[in-house]
């Protein structure tokens, strides 16, 4: 291939890649001649053969551009390597895709809608930290987190009855860094995690991508952790660390109360088991009364508990946090040894919006518009879906967890759903072990309306077609 | 211990660890009796116990509060417990713990200092951005990123004449996530890694921390890699990934020319290993001529390449990326388990800032602050410094690299630096050996000033004293 015949070559593949579209520059023969490594004469017949292409357009004093009505090129694709991490699992790669489209009502999201979430207050927090630190909010943050927002979060601790020193807070890119990193520290490949089941399929996949192997306790819905079941899992096995939810298992909503949760922090402390907690749907009680985080009885420094501004306040921040315990230097250093640290200017922002703002009050409307819309889904789900369905019956959080009458199929559902724009989770994310294959998960966080209340009933109507 | 007593402890460890300070509200009555789930009559009974002590008083009708004159409690910390994937370096716990402090002056940071960066245009943009998309801003963004920061990035690719398409693109936590994102997706416990030596400590650190064996080879100061030595290590051992930094090594600031390059990509490809690229330094070549990126001459689809805007627009951002080739969907999917995605508004940011401005205009103003710094740099050292001491002659990026005279203690001179609140890196923080203990690292981001040269005379007369 002569050399002008390569540098065209990259450009059509730009184009192709969708890096350069109709009507944008090509970089100029300049820089064509500097980045490849050839002559202005040779970038410039480049150019050319792109013109007699009909790919490119040269414009008189500004250079070449992809034509407007550039004939369609193939897009190579780089082949797919296989790395040894990967668990192969299509369902979690179609969740993948669904994540990245805008065009699906976000009924798979187990987050409040931005309608819900207190936007002008926290956009003027962002517009306020801006105008009055414009230097912290594009310099580093201290690797753990800025020092007043690790207090406030002690000092929410501190309420709910749990002794939380500033100093072993670190904030995280929300609570599945905090849980990636705890995993990390704790655990060495072939170490054995305990969770839940069914259990958030994050968890899951950070356990599998570190090859740990795990171990499923029941979570039961209205009870929470069979802590019966988790006493003899802890007693057969030697089991590194267990991920917990007890405040409102995602998919579940159901609360571990507070006996068993004395019980279970006894059998993990027993038997040489780390508690990591997964507390962050604790403040969504539909009740009002806030569970208390396992940290409040740990007496022996076994708990590693994980939370997130992410279901409060605002996703997109990306702000949570762990108490790190005895274990809080370890983290520190994955975390640097991660990402650094996090971004300053939301961190600046929450700071700023926590020490003016009630959040208390925040929540308690947030609770009962969640609890509302968890009711008018129950509803529709009982009007509109096969008899047999059945709806679990959380006690907080963001989710419903729906069981399909005998032969549904919940990944077909959710296929089929995904097809007409719908978002669903499908139950089968939730297990290890491929269980729940007849479950699908619903966000309760879309604020009520008619499009919901349309796509339950189509929902409803798909779901009753795939059972003939 | 009686029940009050228990309570009256916990609120006691909350002052000693600061989370409540003197002047603070204490929890009010309803949440301590709610959050130890004590009857009030306890809570109030604690809140007294402590009044008695002196370390509260009571308000009227605002509750208790933390007394100015409290005495100092004696704050306990939880034990230190092990971690097996825990390096035992104190080295780095005490650059860590020198990170925290914005009471030094930071000759340790290869970081331009805010002064060096569009902070102006880049508020306008954080600005812009929240008032025109405050959802967006808030709301999560699709895990891989912005589709249209992601084109940028390709389109930049394209001009230094690299094929990266739009989709390869991972938006990581700096070039850092993008790093151990790629070690943790490649490679697994006991592998092979190759690094240069010396190179950034963070690299070496993420290594360690997957259990990872390291194998060095030689950077020399002015001429880059070494390749003949790298194809020998390869032929010799079976190594998985190389993480390279080609364009201005951290700490060296040397350059691999383009031949060296081609002949490093062969080799790695034909000793089947992945090629990790950090470029992070790559636009900030003194000579104001971009070098290219290894992904230049991969036709193998064998490099996945790292960058970042950290070290040219703003760190506080966290904003990096990964051109994953053939490894983006696993790459993407260890992003998605380890942070979900990156957090928004950054992101909206810096694109609004790429259409806006011209960011080789910014780059060849920063280009030429740090070349001038890093001659003053040099400068003061061969005016203040022990006679001996040899400075790299760097190329680009953002280090000074000091090798002190026989018998110089590099560890000694940071030690005695931080104690007088001058920040610098200890040269054995950048190899895995130990190597480099009589060297030490400055950073060449430090608008010039009369406090810094003061620093650096200080820093010489340290030196020559440890000589002795």
């Amino acid at each position: 291939m002569l050399l002008y015949e390569r540098v065209a070559e990259q450009l059509r593949e730009q184009i192709a890649s969708g890096a350069l579209r109709a009507g944008e520059r090509l970089p100029s023969i300049r820089q064509l001649a500097q980045g490849h490594g050839v002559s202005t004469a040779t970038a410039v017949q480049a150019c050319l053969q792109l013109e007699r292409e009909g790919v490119a357009q040269a414009r008189p004093r500004s250079g070449y551009f992809v034509r407007a009505a550039a004939p369609r090129l193939p897009a190579a694709r780089p082949p797919r390597r296989r790395a040894p991490g990967t668990v192969s699992n299509p369902v979690l790669q179609d969740v993948l895709d669904m994540l990245a489209r805008r065009d699906v009502l976000p009924l798979h999201s187990a987050t409040p809608a931005p309608a819900l979430l207190p936007q002008a207050a926290l956009g003027a927090s962002l517009s306020r930290c801006l105008r009055r630190q414009p230097a912290a909010a594009l310099d580093y943050a201290p690797p753990q987190g800025l020092p007043g927002l690790r207090r406030l979060i002690a000092q929410r601790y501190a309420q709910l009855g749990a002794a939380v020193a500033p100093d072993e807070i670190v904030i995280t890119a929300g609570a599945m860094e905090a849980i990636s990193l705890a995993l990390r520290t704790l655990a060495e490949p072939g170490d054995v995690v305990l969770v839940e089941s069914p259990t958030y399929h994050g968890i899951l996949q950070a356990i599998a991508s570190l090859r740990l192997k795990v171990l499923e306790v029941p979570n039961l819905p209205g009870r929470g952790i069979d802590v019966a079941r988790l006493e003899s899992l802890l007693a057969q096995h030697c089991v590194r660390a267990a991920v917990l939810v007890p405040n409102f298992n995602n998919p579940l909503g159901s609360l571990t109360d507070d006996a068993a949760k004395q019980a279970l922090l006894d059998s993990c402390a027993r038997h040489g088991t780390v508690v990591i907690e997964d507390d962050i749907y604790g403040e969504l009680a539909w009740s009002g009364q806030r569970p208390s985080p396992l940290r409040r009885w740990d007496r022996r420094g076994n708990v590693i508990s994980c939370g997130s501004f992410s279901k409060i306040l605002a996703p997109g921040l990306r702000v949570g946090w762990l108490a790190g315990a005895g274990w809080t230097e370890a983290l520190l250093r994955a975390k640097y040894f991660s990402t650094v640290g996090n971004a300053s200017l939301p961190q600046l922002a929450l700071e700023d919006y926590l020490r003016r703002h009630d959040l208390e009050r925040h929540l308690r409307r947030l609770r009962r518009t969640l609890a509302e819309n968890v009711q008018r889904l129950h509803e529709a789900v009982a009007r509109h879906w096969p008899a047999a369905t059945r709806a679990c019956e959380p006690q907080g959080g963001l989710s419903l967890w729906l069981q399909l009458p005998p032969g549904g199929d919940g990944y077909g559902l959710f296929e089929a759903a995904l097809a007409e724009g719908i978002g669903t989770s499908p139950g089968v994310l939730f297990s290890s072990r491929g269980d729940y294959a007849d479950c699908l998960r619903l966000s309760c966080g879309l604020p009520w309306s008619e499009t919901l209340d349309r796509a339950l009933r189509r929902l409803g109507r798909l779901a009753a077609q795939r059972l003939r």
